[in-house]
């Protein structure tokens, strides 16, 4: 098994207070705040790091899967965006959108909707998340 | 709505292959590889940035309810435990463990396990995730 830890901390209320968050591996520490999160303060927030942890998952599970189906990618490229909306009067993950652009010498855009298809409710972010809807656009360079 | 967009980039196969992420912010732009999501080489991975979003998210929705009900938090600190590990063959995030300890002046111990508990489960992010089993040990300080 493996295990990885990552911290954060707040301190005061939500909109006079100040957060934290440190990565597992120390290769990032960054301040968040109600208006880096909700507002358009400078700063980052929890979820630019979902669609980071989707679009580096999925990037690298569509390499994988090219791969193993004898197509070496030269590039794949993909985009999360995470949108944030009321639903029941609750902030809510109401959907992440991946937009993939990958160069893959050789392979149809058939079998490469397919196994871009796969990977999209397949890698194991995508996985972790599925209780949010997550779409796809795909598309071989 | 509130739009947050990350992105990352492969290149290559599985275990040849190297990516790298960033955040739509821009406050992090990191590498990672198989070798720092499945073995110990130095870099981060998607596992620990579901973490971070967890820990940031549970950190700031606690502070949130427990200010509303009337007792504003000094700090709260949470850290987010990401594992990973086979199941059915397939490596899959198996579960989540928070940990938070928090001062907060004049707060019973069992208001805070409460507030806790149900933070464990509302948050943004652990709604998000609730496809993954989350834990949580709470401590008043």
């Amino acid at each position: 098994m493996i295990q990885r830890t990552s911290s954060a901390q707040w301190q005061g209320d939500l909109k006079g207070g100040n957060g934290s968050l440190r990565l597992g591996s120390g290769a990032f520490e960054g301040k968040y705040s109600f208006g880096t999160r909700f507002e358009n303060a400078t700063g980052t927030n929890p979820e630019e790091l979902l669609g980071a942890a989707n679009a580096a998952c999925f990037s690298m599970a569509l390499a994988n899967s090219l791969s193993q189906g004898g197509h070496i990618p030269t590039r794949v490229s993909t985009t999360a965006t995470v949108s944030l909306d009321k639903v029941a009067d609750k902030m809510t993950v109401v959907g992440i959108a991946l937009v993939t652009e990958a160069e893959v010498p050789g392979l149809s855009n058939d079998e490469f909707q397919k196994v871009a298809e796969a990977t999209r409710s397949g890698c194991i972010v995508s996985r972790a998340l599925a209780s949010v809807p997550i779409t796809l656009k795909a598309t071989l360079k």
